[in-house]
């Protein structure tokens, strides 16, 4: 997860890869420890000990809890963004195709990311505000992408609909996700993505309505 | 919100209306608190306070905060059930406008119950595993009941696609307007409703694919 870090002891690293990876480590456990015990009965000293290291050490890296949550929702949140950013101008060719990429993105975080997606969504709330702004900023940066992808689909005449909403939907579908998928299930997140890109973009009506 | 039952002041309810009366007060004003405040911040005293009764009183009614989430929860379980219980059988009539009337239900709940939801969406996985099972029989019994009209929907071949899916699907859009939804914003709770059931049934291509 962290870029281009290689294994590290507990001790305080030197270099920025080190720096880069013993957050990661710890934004790891944290993630961990949040999902299954929960977010409020969490200390600061129950993370410096899953991690293993010294608490003034896990202060060195994140000042509180709350900037925890925080490096949690900056971490998914960077990874959406970048496949996004990946994909070029939303522009470029067909909207369906991205749309389904949109999906199969959100829909692996619950593979990969599940407990740090479930932590976020159901604590953000209670954020300080300058630490909830930050947030909010890079979700607002995604958000607007997705919609604006939309738009150029209605622009296109290749989709109707108004954007916003058809993006709630699509968010709707795939976030909720975290409530009740099982990455140990049957089906993959590839699976869920193609059945819920179908109804969104075909509906489930075997006729379909004439207007 | 309670059944039958006409205001009363702050003493002891000595009739059963009163007693469903008072419940009702004390879920009403522990979800606004648990809203605004947060659940694990308010405790008991805050919310006997809230409601204007003596401690002990409340304990009366609800031994725990965790019987109270457990209580907010099943008043909008029951809400969801007696309005599904109304419809009669799923096998009466077209699928569709059932549908409808399932997802404007739910969306219905943000407009009167958002700090409800809110509540115990964010969290009942951290009951005590005997109220958390009480709750799910509800969810369960409802969930169950919204794909069972999909089940008789792909029977009647009115819809395609795996009703469990579909109906995780149609979760998804509406329960997750508890994330978004502004009671005082432009869009009624039938806008958001019709806009996802036409989402649902049709999908958003202009041309639709041909199988």
């Amino acid at each position: 997860m962290a870029s281009g870090a290689e294994a590290e002891g507990p001790t305080t690293p030197k270099s920025p890869a080190g720096a880069n990876h013993r957050r990661a480590q710890i934004i790891e456990s944290a993630s961990r420890l949040f999902d299954q015990v929960g977010y409020y009965p969490t200390s600061m000293d129950d993370i410096a000990q899953a991690v293993g290291i010294a608490k003034p050490s896990l202060y060195h890296y994140f000042r509180s809890k709350d900037a925890i949550l925080l490096g949690i929702h900056q971490e998914f949140i960077a990874l959406l963004l970048s496949r996004q950013a990946e994909r070029g101008k939303p522009s470029d060719g067909a909207v369906a195709p991205q749309l389904y990429e949109v999906m199969l993105d959100i829909l692996n975080l619950m593979h990969t990311h599940r407990g740090h997606v479930r932590v976020f969504f159901e604590h953000h709330r209670e954020l300080p505000p300058e630490v909830h702004d930050l947030a909010n900023q890079g979700r607002d940066t995604y958000f607007n992408s997705v919609v604006q992808l939309f738009e150029v689909g209605v622009d296109k005449r290749q989709i109707h609909g108004n954007p916003r909403l058809s993006a709630m939907a699509l968010f709707g579908m795939c976030n909720w996700a975290y409530q009740w998928y099982d990455p140990e299930g049957p089906l993959s997140p590839e699976d869920v993505a193609q059945s819920f890109h179908d109804i969104l973009l075909n509906g489930i009506a075997v006729a379909a309505s004439p207007e």
